[in-house]
């Protein structure tokens, strides 16, 4: 197909298109003369993931490049942790010093769980870091129910895995890895939303309200 | 305190303050003659609310802005929507039609969970959205595991409320909220790739050994 039917498949302009190629997030297409090019269904689907990428999982362009670039080559071995949201997992963590008590208390979590964590991998980090920031901000509340969240996180890495492995292949494996941390944590997110209105009237009335209660407190 | 001591206890760049002010994020201090101003304590912890949100939460300089603002006048309601990071669920929703089929299917999610979630709700949308990008890209593995998710978010948003809960008044509950949607994605989701860690050797290998399996498949 052309590149204007490869934009009206995947509604992006083809402006957005000629960027994503310079960019090296997209091939080019097959040049067929000086000024012309044809596309595949594989554009149609890298373009669809591009975009899945960046509206929905909000990573950044650079990241996305670098992301394409790992699925690509079959040989590349890349940490799904690249993939996370700007500002989670890969927010600026140096400057800060870990306190020791909080490292304690995630070295001690992943024990518990049976977590196979390298204190010095960046996942590791992470969690140190918001916990610190939770603690810094007086919401240690959140903090102490640390097990709690790890509990609902086991379960839903335990259905990521279970995902990964019916994949066919290790390329359809790489990129349901992909899609699946950076849009999965966007679902993950929405359906926590979504569970909210179910346990109170209005999310509003969580906080207004200052004399809620009820027997399950 | 001076702007330069409340930098050295933050460690935000009194260049960075002075943008916060006229931004709108941070209130200015209280002038004690034409260039020099006091600081307090709640200066301290705004600007470490505004770094969290900024730096680990994934949020904006406008969104932050929209949230202390509202965080600010106690008779505000606003919509935790809002606090969540960029790119998820406010990401941009219109241009695309959802597909009925989706809408059913979570129309019948939050039936079967009794969640009270209006159809023409953000949260709502936001879950039908990211299931139809997932059929899309051929994701539909992630999509067929929508319950498992969601009883993982139902767990995570019972301890949500029971934090809530637990604040003294509805200023801290409002502060709860934001923190602890903001910050509490991104805790998720670095639990959910540090969970991950205990269940095989490497994430690589998830997806790299093509003849990985084990009896619980």
């Amino acid at each position: 197909m052309r590149i204007a039917e490869l934009s009206r498949a995947t509604g992006v302009s083809t402006t957005t298109i000629k960027y994503y190629i310079r960019e090296g997030l997209l091939p080019s297409g097959l040049l067929t003369s000086s000024n012309q090019a044809r596309y595949t269904e594989d554009h149609v689907h890298r373009l669809r993931l591009i975009r899945a990428l960046l509206d929905l999982g909000g990573l950044t362009i650079s990241r996305i490049r670098s992301v394409v670039t790992a699925l690509d080559d079959p040989d590349t071995t890349f940490d799904p942790c690249a993939m996370t949201a700007e500002g989670s997992c890969t927010g600026p963590l140096a400057p800060l010093t870990a306190d020791p008590r909080t490292v304690e208390t995630v070295r001690s979590l992943t024990e518990r769980r049976g977590w196979d964590a390298p204190v010095d991998s960046q996942e590791f980090a992470t969690v140190v870091r918001l916990l610190d920031v939770l603690y810094d901000l007086g919401q240690e509340r959140f903090a102490d129910r640390l097990d709690d969240y790890a509990a609902a996180a086991e379960r839903v890495a335990a259905v990521d895995e279970e995902v990964l492995r019916s994949c066919d292949d290790a390329r359809s494996r790489a990129e349901s890895l992909v899609v699946g941390t950076a849009l999965g944590d966007s679902l993950l997110s929405a359906l926590r939303r979504l569970a909210r209105t179910g346990r109170s009237t209005s999310p509003v009335s969580v906080f207004v309200t200052s004399g809620a209660s009820d027997a399950r407190s």
